[in-house]
């Protein structure tokens, strides 16, 4: 197991999709940063289960309880412990996967590699685990707008519908606009169809999430192993159903040439050093160079389907299997700020590295 | 900086492009291991400049020098330190880079970061520093050998020259059988051609290697931060010019239908649990299903062209500039030796974290 | 701040003396362990204040809650989080503290370190906070059970009252049969007057922990830099108020000479390797014998007395303060547990390291 | 194996005594540092064997070579790679050890750790080993100099001889009038004697070593689990040989009053904030306040004796041993600038990490 992440602005994670509650700790996060249980939630609302028709009915408040690291509203440089009480569980839901290995999910693995497993909700292979990192987030973004840094994502695709146009021709104040968090309405729609088509025909859909990070200085990022697009990629695919990550020009720039895909230097009229193209992603030498941080993250469609599967429980015995309980059609809306959160922790880690390189 | 990776096994790397050499210590390693220069060596031949017309003429001998940690040819348990020295530099080739700030290179990055930079063949931006990945990765193999785990990576995209055919649908003893390292001999021909073109028009290419680790034992991968694909993901993100990474369907996986992608279990006739399709990569949950874990990783074009580009200095002055020096007009040949480090030094520690796995 | 100790069985603390409560996850605690709040309870109750006479009043309960980690009464290999929510607390003994920088307390320094501070009952600063490591060590028993491995401590000293015999000669079934855990009675009686003196004159008495660690495998401490001694002095040194660790001989074995210090080895009527005497303490070059690991810590007399003491405030003013609230004369008899904990806890970090040491 | 230490300034070291060299990387040395090879060799020479009648006739030059992160004799950020070659090795010493576990050497442990040893020269556990601690060193005190942070060390006993004065009554310019490096003289001519007496009788004698640490800011240190003293006495626990540490009071300082040991605070004529006595050794808390750092260090006597000793070699039959090869009667002189070398690389590390502080 492994579940902490960060350096210096380290977070530790705990929790079950049906124990007491989920919870993380924040350890190094510098002190005097004004941060409330409101900013917290306001993340979480964005994240939980229940909030719209497209995602599942499970209905978990997610109230999040700050136990630790705050005085008087502010952060005294102790670590934060902030803990979300499970509400709605039902464990009976799960008492027909106790022995089955349902198919493109963790049962099997856990089994193996720990001899036993909570099966109730998945245990800790819940994406109910995300909550966690959304709240820890949303303190690593108090310190992040300190320096003028605010992180965005929103849904680009669903299934093979697409977002038609690039981030800098999105007016991102339309992401919370519809249930999608897609900043294009009639893009949005389509998607918005597309998995209310999955869910009627018990399917599910997949998906990209794009990332968008402005202000950030230059300098963030740790060579040779800790580069920006290194921790950056760690931190998404370890996102449950990631399957893929690409910064900047990602896998499309490898079809364009040398003398297409440099960004050229120049000075711009505020005398700042900018480049012209970003097929960089805003990262040369794995090192923030100023220009916006750009990434995408791909989802595999949710491995639960309302619909009968072939597979094997742990005796090796061949048995058919529909996902019960209540489960998201498609998880990209509620995902957004799950990348969000992670994307900021990366940032609060690398500004507190930073301060380390010059004597 | 970050010059460590790994968490059991862990290697720190050091050494600059124009320095005396690069070097690597492997930190970690279990005992009993029997490992000689020459086999570190074979790797360190395949990445090296000048193998072959496609690659830069630079004329590295890359000696291997071990420098401790075995005794009597095999591993005490003690730190590992090999050492590559420089032969064939020529800080010359340079000077006109000492106060530019080359298109979608490091050196901006870097001057602002630490004040300073080592411009002589890029210092520690230098893609010569991955020789020390792949010295490492030559160790690291040897542990896996003993388990009987393989890995093997090819070039399968040059610019818009794609490889038709899954993994499977090929003979990988093919891929040293051409430059390009490419196991379909009819593509790596288009490929070789396309790097000429590149090189000749003073141009450089990117592409896409495919990475196949085979022999996997279930239940590699530390949930919830240091899933298998994050830490991969991380360890190829950290390669110079990979812009992104994909595990299993990756992000072609996000257009289909969660009916079509879970991949489901069955018993084989040697009574393994396998699963019938392998759209997880190999990988559920973050964790080793012991299915092959298949992976991909895209690389920009080089940097570095040989025809005139417009950028700017240090002193904020617009000025046009085109490389010197001896540089590859396409890395994917050379990068595949280090896909295959990356990989197996992954690969090692998770073998050794698994341990810790069961009381 | 720094509240994660342990490389892979390792936990994270958190809390606050007036917050919510006391936590800790611990995360790599391997799967398959027997654990229950009874058994975690056990450990905190000797741990616990209003205890006996010799402690503090305060009343705390400290009742554990296990959050996470367990399944049907086992580990899962998931994090285990415990929680001790905070009972019995007075903030209002702590105000006239509010701006006093307390002499030979944390007040000063971290106002300084971090420009604020929670000065109710010391915040993070409070012994309290060992609460915590207590529970965690409770865990890390069961591992450590599990190889025939136990660990015990006692005082062996109260101001200059010295506990005349060593380990070998005490029978350390009685240590649980006084106040003062002091295995050997009449000096536990000499003790026990020792430190209702101090508490009678409103003074503080320091002294000396014993620790040993019997049925240690060989093979346990990572050279060069985990040597056995060197993470656990680490370990015992980051314990409130000790200013001290010796192992084996420690600082009175620098008076001997070479040859009456060294530990001549033999084989015993059991075949087995040993030494004939053990002033190496159960370590050597770093590196566990299969000997009784044996050290010692030296706990400074508490800070706070219920007499007026000469210091300053946060606005350098001179001013006369006294300790109010309920704090212990003596903190070497809730401090055995505390030292037990820590001992458990870095040995089953380093049991679980040990794994990796062969191919 | 653990051959890395320190969180930013971090150091990993390799080599064995009769291998090619000893060496060390400096991984997040900030840049802009003045460094030079003179510096650092000058404090190797006070390391080296054979410097002195009082130490191994073992000639090694120890001439360091700088391998990577230096450019213009400034660091650039990237690691640092210190290299010294071994030079005067004589294998054929050892031959007789090949099968014998030496009393109280790291001989058995290494054994069945591992399964195997490099038994010439003890290997990896030589003392040899600390050069690179040495070497290493020495660059973090060009970063602490900035600071107008020193660090200095004396032998303060050697076996029963104790330097009779506190370190604030003697003037450390004397430390290296002398060859065993105590700044008062009239102590030091009978420590010589104590050593000489050791050494002709083939014996060996051990010590305590004082370490001082001036112009600390206040700040250093971080909670809970690595406060100053925690890692200061880590650092000094891993050096071979060390058998105990404590800070300010230490062990005497458990029998004094709380009335006694407290420091009070007071404004010094400077308007600083100063405590009247220093029985905290300079922390508070765990965190520096700004007074000396004062610890010592108990060194056992050196196990290699040039006299018959009982033990067993590896097939469990009695022997009779005597030393051969060159060694020292007492390490204690030789121990000073590995002390002094722990230390600063400990307060490097610290005064990096508490630039993360503050938001």
């Amino acid at each position: 197991m492994s579940n902490s992440f960060g350096t210096l602005f380290r977070i530790t994670t705990f929790g079950e999709s049906h124990g007491a509650g989920i919870g993380v700790i924040i350890d190094g996060c510098p002190a005097g940063l004004a941060v409330d249980a409101a900013h917290i939630q306001a993340a979480l609302d964005r994240r939980r289960p229940g909030q719209s028709a497209l995602t599942t009915p499970r209905q978990e408040a997610d109230r999040v309880q700050i136990q630790s690291g705050l005085f008087e509203g502010e952060t005294t440089g102790t670590p934060i412990s902030l803990f979300i009480p499970n509400a709605d569980q039902r464990s009976g839901d799960y008492e027909h996967v106790q022995h089955a290995y349902r198919p493109s999910h963790a049962d099997y693995t856990y089994q193996i590699k720990y001899g036993r497993r909570d099966y109730r909700g998945g245990g800790r292979s819940s994406a109910r685990e995300t909550a966690a990192r959304v709240a820890a987030g949303a303190v690593a973004a108090q310190l992040l707008a300190q320096l003028g840094l605010t992180v965005q994502a929103y849904v680009s695709a669903v299934g093979e519908i697409e977002l038609p146009l690039g981030y800098q021709e999105l007016d991102l104040s339309l992401i919370e606009t519809n249930l999608v968090r897609c900043p294009h309405p009639e893009t949005a729609a389509l998607m918005q169809r597309r998995i209310e088509a999955a869910r009627d025909a018990h399917d599910t859909v997949g998906g990209v999430i794009t990332g968008v990070a402005r202000g950030v200085p230059v300098g963030l990022g740790e060579p040779v192993f800790d580069k920006l697009p290194a921790v950056l990629g760690h931190a998404l695919l370890s996102i449950n159903a990631v399957k893929g990550f690409e910064i900047g020009s990602g896998f499309a720039g490898t079809r364009l040439a040398g003398s297409q895909h440099n960004d050229p230097f120049y000075i711009d009229e505020a005398g700042r050093v900018r480049t012209r193209t970003n097929h960089s992603g805003g990262v040369q030498g794995g090192i923030s160079n100023g220009e916006d941080v750009v990434f995408r993250a791909a989802f595999k469609p949710v491995a639960t389907l309302l619909q009968p599967q072939e597979t094997i429980n742990d005796q090796g015995e061949a048995i058919s299997l529909a996902g019960r309980g209540r489960h998201d059609p498609c998880v990209l809306p509620r995902a957004v700020p799950i990348v969000e959160a992670m994307t900021q922790l990366v940032l609060a880690d690398l500004v507190l590295r930073a301060r380390a390189n010059r004597a």
